[in-house]
């Protein structure tokens, strides 16, 4: 898998802190474009994250694009209803060499790995076979396997994002999506760090919001964008 | 695949008649409540479908019933956002016998058929091995193929639903999703029959507004409709 | 203010609990159609709430008409973006007599009421007026006092009134939309006793998440639910 | 009225057609960042519009800021859902100076003017006095007329502008929230120009579609964009 940043608001903490400051006080929106001072917007932020004040992290927007995700996991992604999608297409564009995510429980059982790799290849011909007895792309793709990789370009702001990395960096999500959200929070915490100062699964919080709980919290923010975590 | 109402707005042509004359009268909320002309209601509805004005139709809610819809439909399905889903979990769910979606084109060709049913019984005997090799659930089904069946109910409103069947029941969209949007219509117009008038693909309504058109458009509703259509 | 029930969904509970259930079991969607024993289905609901899983509760929706409501208060509940609103027009409907709702704190203060009353007499004399000089209503109402009363229906459904009442049920909202909240609380948990059951302001599950606190949490849901708790 | 942007994506033009190739290309999300033809980007932008293929135009966002529009015009903003918005409070600032919006019909009819601002003087000084009587700021404004001036933050995509700039630029929108949407559509076009190419009510596009029509169609984008159209 391979995610990074297109686009994203620039100085996100600044607008966020300014948008903010905007509804307490009498400040003209055009005064909002002089500089707020660094040391006043972390304050407000942090503040603003701990009331449960999100409104104004909505100003902030961040696109992403992603390769080599699995279909399973994209279909988790687009159940996030506060966000934009472009998706690859399978009806509009063919497939060619196998392009599958091999799960890390297949990849480290020898066995497993061996039967999966060549269900897969399998699949794939079966695949370039049926669009050679004239059947569509659109059609014959629904004998390629679930894990097989798409491509996407999604934008969230930094409300959805702090509610997606809640969700999704929990050990309890599924392994892939967490992954996409380690590295996308990695990015977000570069750009805007007091905006996603306190973004992450609720147990880095002091408190875990799943039922059964994991028992297994994160520990801190390191702890949580550490690769390979288990 | 098996699509039905699990649930709906009583009486969705009045609800929304009665919620577009409340912007426009002096009447109260409370006379709401009596009982609407139905053919003053009707030709109300026409007026706002025709006019554009759609808001009043959001407040008539309906949720359907699927079963047997392929993982490809279900993925362009929940691309819908505005809309509530529950969808069958591959995660805690564990799959068992081959249950794949054969696409029409698939299934009126015999080669690509016997072909087809090889693979997905392949696969299908391959996601078992997994798990007796120790493999969860929710890493096995990566060897599932897509057109592996699931389960949803979702809920729409009549606004979201008129949207829905524009672009769903249109030639030149997917036939299966094409299929649970001919079969939602059909649910819709027996409730709600004003409300629905005037839905589905834009050549119904007289102009195609996709490029390049299918050069097909329907004659009329009966023709949206009617089953095999091609 | 009067508020009240214009539609909702039928046995919200049951439904709701149907659509949980068909996530996590290989029931099909058609078997929900049976009825489900009302004790599962309650115990399944009071898990997902506390659990965080609110989507299930996504598919009851709820339609509620309002008069009396002051401008002040409509422009606060119009902010909630999950929610449908039809909302009486002051372009197209002219207003006749002075219809202004008086906040209690003006209500109780005999010297502030009679300058308030006064003052709401004389911008409704004003508008008059202005309608007299051929001024269009859109543009006369702009002298109308913000407590002048509006109506609206507007649907919502429970997980969104879940996060309406967690908002608006707070001392420290506005007094008048919470008493809205509070008259729709009401008339909820007549219809879904278990889908609201543990509905309310944060304080009411044993933690205040305002900063600062108001300092007086509610003690239980009948504390909530009571009229003029001050 | 004072509006400006606060903040874009950079490069929106681009941004959205790299999004929009994703989908019906192989090409790797990560080629996206290669600097995309200006050209080829521009002709695709105007097919994807035309096509009313409009997802891709999410993934660009604007922030603006604006003062001095009246409550009236903030009621209608706030409607569209499908954005962010960040509104001064008028329960924790207090209002100082009269501040109202004075509809050009009335400032053009000298009697009518006078009348208006006698009104407008007499709430604001009414307001100050029930605060004097200890009445709770976020009471006595019941008391402030309609017209008083309010100040927000508020984003919306590319997609939601197009849709905002359809129904809000029609010259039977209300004059104010026109006068709005003239000044963001100036910026729009300045930072995106292709992107807001065919932006506008329906009539400049050749087709009205408001029903009764006002019989007066904008001629091209120019005729949209004057002030004082009328």
């Amino acid at each position: 898998m391979f995610c990074y940043l297109l686009a994203h608001t620039l100085e996100p903490d600044s607008l966020v802190a300014a948008a903010a400051r905007l509804c307490y006080s009498t400040a003209a929106a055009s005064d909002l474009l002089e500089r707020e001072s660094e040391h006043l917007s972390a304050s407000l932020l942090r503040k603003l994250q701990r009331s449960g004040h999100h409104s104004p992290f909505e100003h902030a927007s961040f696109t992403f694009g992603v390769d080599g995700l699995s279909r399973v996991a994209s279909h988790q992604l687009v159940r996030h209803r506060l966000a934009s999608f472009s998706q690859q297409s399978q009806r509009y564009v063919k497939m060619n060499d196998p392009q599958v995510v091999v799960p890390p429980s297949i990849h480290s059982n020898p066995q497993a790995r061996a039967l999966f790799q060549r269900g897969a290849e399998a699949a794939s011909a079966l695949y370039q076979e049926l669009l050679t007895l004239g059947i569509p792309a659109e059609d014959a793709r629904f004998i390629l396997p679930h894990g097989w990789e798409t491509r996407l370009v999604f934008t969230m702001n930094a409300r959805e994002l702090h509610h997606f990395f809640r969700l999704r960096l929990c050990r309890r999500a599924q392994w892939e999506i967490r992954e996409l959200a380690r590295l996308m929070l990695s990015e977000c915490r570069r750009l805007a760090p007091v905006t996603f100062e306190l973004a992450g699964p609720s147990c880095v919080g002091g408190q875990c919001g799943e039922s059964p709980s994991c028992e297994k919290p994160y520990r801190n923010m390191e702890d949580v964008l550490r690769k390979n975590d288990e």
